[in-house]
């Protein structure tokens, strides 16, 4: 049987699935940073007329994901699968969400990784003929987080420097076997590692070891070098993590120029009190829906990899003593 | 492209992954039930010398899936994706379980179909020729997720008799290219239901739709009927909800006959005390490791049907209000 396997941990898809759409949707935060006008839609407030803001971000990530699918023109029976996550307990912002979009439904959690990870295996369901057309999609949302991994909202507790915020948004993408659009040419799928980082405030140091593995697997599996990429952007390991994982590289033979940023780093701006940066699975998914997406779409680049990255830590495990461990996973997108 | 979908939901494998090897690692309660001796270890108390039951879990997990790899004589390396997932708050059992084992890691949730999402996944990988093996392992821990879903478990507090109580067990496989045992051969992955159940000391009731569903798709997806299987085995509807899930294929013309049980009626006899049964994502991946897998080996069961069925809510989702959503996953698996 002919593998589509290349070096220890990379797929190259021998019929690169297309992606025929993208959708984003976030909050007044995220609107008024720098890539404002680059999503779909911007809600004026957090809550955006529901009861909760747990119901709000399930409907915002059904919105990104109805978005994706309405640009498409295709019809909901066209859509084999679809896969999507986010950081609440229990997936509910997905699962509640896939009860309104009604489609065979893959749950998946891979925390801040999970656009990536989504993409790599909505790219081999495509792929390996299991599907004609998938539909992706991932949300966080600020305050639904907050107060499940860290604080009650009310409380307005201190930040700590190297703490990140939580984009409040949800992106969404349909994957297709043919069309017209950028396609997804490989993907690395990471290991989960951990140098002992127990500081929850400090996300970024945890996932940075777990980034700099996959990109330096991905290098070497694909014999490929920084230079080979308009654009390598991990999300969401904001300033202290890359400048971390851009260090670890460094010390293994890789310098990784001046394209690799994070989505972390992109969202907001030094304006917005966001400390280090911005965290949150829906980062990673707006910024690639709305910025990158179109960046790819007018030639700007050519090439891009998005390495997702997830702390797999809980507020359980880490009250019980345990260290937060990370993992990286690496899709390719070319125009 | 030649697409491997028959129906609306169904896939057949074009070159069925093998199982080559099966782990099951149970608690003292599971191992006291009639399937006992069918379980490849068991705990003589529910912490086996850790220093959490959550600790515990994620090393009873650890141990299911080092089992299964140690079986096949593979070299880790030659395993190429562990699939893992279980219950807890950010799948950390997984997690965790995943950082010891070292091998690239896909998180996926599905509640307690977990394991048969995980063996569709698997096999799409596989057959997609992604992968040459992978591991795929599920847990869930009665103590565990008493305290995450219910009440504190030192409150003691009196159980409702819709109640499942949930299984302290890991299950894992390796599924593979090639090779010696059982073969998966077509997976239908299923949609969210919700019928507004709320009751979540009644999720069998919440999750029948769903399973009944699934069922109905896959029968008419490959023109089959329950006659063509030896067993049709749901997890973990327990006896409310299996009774619910026949009473609704009846009314829908398909009369599911002898052969139609659950994971979850299957692992506790009467005189355990379990009320409707079991549940959590380890009951069907134990018995299916253990007991099922044996039968197949042995040539007792030509072709199984595992339906694992997931109630997709959370605490946070039923303290708002809202009811609990349904899914089914079906693989069949031939001898």
């Amino acid at each position: 049987m002919n593998l589509k396997r290349v070096g220890n941990q990379t797929v190259v898809f021998a019929n690169p699935p297309v992606i025929l759409s993208s959708y984003s949707v976030v909050g007044p935060k995220e609107g008024q940073g720098p890539l404002g006008k680059t999503f779909d839609a911007v809600w004026q407030d957090n809550i955006n007329g529901n009861t909760s803001w747990e119901i709000a971000e399930s409907k915002m990530l059904e919105a990104a994901i109805q978005g994706a699918i309405e640009q498409t023109k295709l019809k909901s029976d066209e859509i084999d699968y679809m896969l999507a996550g986010d950081l609440l307990n229990q997936i509910i912002s997905a699962n509640f969400a896939a009860r309104s979009v009604g489609l065979p439904f893959i749950g998946i959690y891979g925390a801040c990784s999970t656009m990536a990870l989504s993409m790599a295996l909505g790219s081999m369901l495509i792929d390996g003929q299991f599907a004609r057309n998938v539909v992706v999609g991932v949300s966080s949302h600020h305050d639904t987080a907050e107060r499940q991994y860290r604080l009650p909202t009310e409380q307005g507790g201190q930040r700590a420097m190297s703490a990140q915020w939580t984009v409040t948004g949800a992106g969404s993408l349909v994957l297709a076997q043919s069309g017209t659009g950028p396609r997804i040419t490989a993907a690395t799928i990471g290991r989960v590692l951990d140098y002992g980082e127990k500081d929850v405030n400090n996300m970024g140091a945890a996932m940075a070891p777990a980034v700099a593995d996959t990109i330096l697997n991905h290098m070497h599996d694909l014999n490929r070098n920084p230079k080979d990429y308009d654009l390598i952007v991990s999300g969401d390991l904001a300033n202290v993590g890359l400048a971390l994982a851009k260090e670890v590289l460094k010390k293994s033979g890789l310098d990784m120029g001046n394209e690799f940023t994070d989505c972390g780093v992109l969202i907001y701006d030094s304006s917005q009190d966001v400390h280090a940066g911005a965290s949150g699975c829906g980062c990673s998914a707006v910024v690639f829906a709305g910025n990158i997406m179109k960046k790819l779409t007018s030639g700007e680049y050519k090439r891009v990899l998005l390495v997702g990255s997830g702390a797999l830590h809980s507020p359980t495990s880490s009250l019980q003593g345990e260290s937060i461990p990370g993992v990286g996973h690496a899709v390719v997108i070319e125009a």
